[in-house]
């Protein structure tokens, strides 16, 4: 029988722990007889021939580095149907049956799409913000949460030692999962979300009072992308209270950086079980956590699911941050 | 009906997140209307009387430091009757009906003894070795790990270097988790814990072997402290392959430090549901993780479970770290 | 003889290492059997008598943390004469002969005026932005610089991956500094500074033109805060060269986060020099840093000095950000 | 004329900060014409002929990395008549006229044999114990205490929360350095260095025990690497005074991590000062820092000076850890 020749490629936007993946899929792969190929800058590598044979020292290393070493880049070529035929035409040129694709939902959409010509492909959740509904985790959340955390904490610093109100925009432009546990970790006296409305005077001004009247100084709000808005919120805060407030965003400084162990060590097994799949023949599947496991999925199955917020979490939060 | 009064305090060894959980459990109480004592020095403070009733502002900006606030200690007074009765005694002078105990195993059995004794406790598994059988995750955990992961990842920039093999020892008495997720995630060639007896020809030597016939001249070898003797482990290294091998033991850093962000959030949520707990004049439980989720369980049947060490996930390791 | 009495107080913006001047000066001037007073909330503590007496614990394990334990703020009372005489004469009714006064330009021509009415002031340099002539190193610009970097190195990350220019706007409103170092250790590819004149073609197109020649695919452009613009200069270089560029402006986190040992111990020895010059009953001095050693001048002769931009270390950082 | 050729090699003990050099003498040799090679393993790759020539990308993101990309080790063929030679032979039959060594004190000699062997040699100071006596500063040194400065903040918090003594081993076999501006910026009850005689009772036991009486429970204990016996000082301590202590040795940990701002900053500097001396066609000369300016002195000169332990800053350091 002939040697089994799979593909793997990063796309959408980076994250951090996409290296352990990529690290996990080269070395399962090579340890079960496969050859790996490494594809550069998402689709597109698929399209322009741009790919490498990997061995057991090229991914060497690559597991403490925050991005990824393939590259990764959206594609509008790839977008089309000639674009994926021509992909799976490549694929087929040069013997590769299967292919993990490292992404989010529109990396998980064109991985249907290649199997559906006939390549096998297999998505691993690779995105910051945690917004894809069929997995609780997606690889690049804790360590993008730490970063978040660690420069909140610093501000925190400075809006005590001025007895201010700092209000920090964290990454998430649908999902409040970044916001809701940052805002926990940090003791925000407010956190708004995309996912729950919210009235200024009721969640923000109403809840800084409270605090206020315990004696505290200085205040915490964070909030999600999706919400934004932090200019017009902090002069709001300003004027109304009298508090002096600023508003930071924390932006890509989120994306990068060495992953956390979590994020090392889940997309290690993700990359693992995404290798034994292929070897299975299996294609139009989606790796993911549910209740702490890594498990698999089927991929239409997972792109039809929808997020739930946690909202008791939510609630949580309001109480102990006060 | 008189006011509802609880008690938290962190016994055992102190881990990143205790001071999370005593603020949830702080707020959480107050906010339900309680009187909520903070006890100084684990049981002892029982025994002394040295107890400090909190409001919202007593657990002001402790989320971000490491150690507890309430200090911590071993008791030996506390583990004979006429020391339970004593301190359920004290409990009942200042009204307390419930605590939250905040530690390891040998924590648990003293809250066992005590809600025995008459008073309501509700154990929180903190501690950085994660050796607590009733829960998949214990607070201070994954600060300890990541500790333990940037050491490492330093260690190996030197070892990388000087073509070296460097043997770290992290912590884990009879629990090998902390070594065998760094291991996975700082790309150890080796990895021994307590839980898998080692030969070291097979599991250490064969695997540098392996690996340096891969082009790899620089090793990482991570040992659990309860597998131990890495001096000789390194002797036996440098003269079996002629690598100049190094030995280094983390210790005490590892329990220290900021707490992540998962040991701040998971605090959180185990500290309020100890007092949702309280509030239903519930006691001999234990908080804890399973399937990802925070639940609680009878203490009994906590202390009475044996850890499963994760095979699987050792064998990932074993794979992909060539 | 009586007991001598001085103060401390921090003023205008905070920054890392405050607390280490702070402890220095209580620590030293109760060695030396003076009592101590720490002033809250700047040169208004003065004002409204918000003064403690500190004991040598007073000021135990602030070392480590950022942000300032005496608050800070600005006083439009203070600035005027009879503000001045005020904050004088309660320096008076508590026998304070000296007020030792951490911050930048603006506290210290307040400190010259306390001092001119009758009680001795010593300044000490404290600001992130390193913007005070008289002093080589101002407290808190190790560290600022050091968070500024590790977020650069941050965006880095995803900018490689990416294939992307980033622009990042870090502090320093009329001093580059921040920009210059942080830039030189990051490798940008462009640096401006408001201390020179720059030209987008031949300052930031250019060199990026150069540099792609070389075969380097992601830039990194460090902008100080008073050239600002950023995202401006993003949407010019994206039209102008078709590279997509990001732009983003780290804000507070700078100022916060717990100081690098190189401003907890400059910070030490500058509060330990202040109290050795009030200790010899002077005033109107300014503690600073000259030829890397801590010295004291004249307060007069420091705030007439103008501030030397080093264009040495802009020619290299051109030479080898290439 | 014929092009310059000149080479640059790493010796001695990995420091952070060595990339840094390397890729300033990189970029600055090409910008000024020249050719240059990356030699590998330090000397050895001059007796080997592991050289190869670098453009302006081999040293491309490396700015940020611990360890040295041109590995380093300590050579016996190189200190021999007949080694030198042979190194001098190959630089020539590459047309490399000159070589910078970055490394310690036994890098500068072999530095000052190859230049008398007609190889002009340029030394950089690379080396993190900062034991160099030509300079104030050498690379690596900022970097390894704020490790060293990390992890006793880590240590502290488990010291605090047990009222335990804690004994830290820092790096520093004749140099002290590390252990004192550590011990300064973690507050260190003592301080014990190679350079000052110690009395244990007056030194440790009297300090400890005055602090007690000030109302402290925990204690810090630094100690360098070449005073040592810190399992016997632990036990001395706990003896003598009743007091829990335990002892950490962080070890090589210390030599690793990313590069701070200054160690990164400094060698960049450094490497420029370097190639423009090879470009005078200079040999013999050592960079340094002096008065925290960047200075070149005579190699033999530098070799003779004694180092200097700064009492002064330990008298400090006495005065305000109390």
């Amino acid at each position: 029988m002939a040697q089994k020749s799979i593909a793997v490629l990063t796309s959408g936007g980076d994250a951090p722990g996409m290296n352990a993946a990529v690290r996990a899929v080269v070395r399962a792969g090579i340890n079960k007889g496969m050859r790996v190929y490494g594809v550069y800058r998402g689709y597109n590598g698929l399209l322009n021939g741009d790919v490498q044979e990997m061995n057991l020292r090229s991914v060497s290393d690559i597991i403490g580095f925050g991005g990824t070493m393939l590259y990764t880049a959206r594609s509008e070529e790839f977008a089309t149907p000639a674009g994926i035929k021509k992909a799976a035409d490549f694929c087929r040129s040069i013997d590769v049956s299967g292919v993990v694709v490292i992404g989010g939902d529109g990396s998980f959409k064109g991985a249907r799409a290649l199997t559906n010509a006939g390549i096998n492909c297999i998505g691993i959740p690779g995105t910051i913000d945690n917004d894809i509904a069929c997995s609780e985790y997606t690889v690049g959340f804790d360590t993008a949460m730490n970063t978040a955390l660690q420069m909140v904490d610093r501000i925190r610093d400075t809006a005590q030692s001025h007895d201010r109100c700092s209000i920090v925009e964290v990454m998430g432009r649908r999902c409040g999962d970044i916001a809701l546990q940052t805002g926990i970790a940090t003791g925000a006296t407010a956190i708004l979300v995309p996912e729950i409305p919210y009235n200024i005077e009721r969640d923000v001004i109403q809840r800084i009072v409270n605090t206020q009247k315990t004696g505290k100084k200085h205040f915490i709000i964070v909030v999600a992308e999706g919400v934004g808005k932090v200019a017009e919120l902090a002069n709001y805060i300003e004027n109304r209270l009298g508090i002096e407030t600023r508003a930071t965003i924390l932006g890509h400084v989120q994306r990068g950086g060495s992953p956390t162990l979590r994020d090392r060590v889940v997309a290690s097994e993700m990359g693992f079980r995404a290798v034994e799949l292929l070897e299975k023949n299996l294609g139009n599947r989606v790796v993911a956590m549910k209740d702490g496991k890594i498990i698999d999925l089927d991929i239409n199955e997972a792109l039809d699911m929808q997020r739930v917020f946690d909202e008791d979490l939510y609630k949580i939060a309001m109480t102990i941050s006060i």
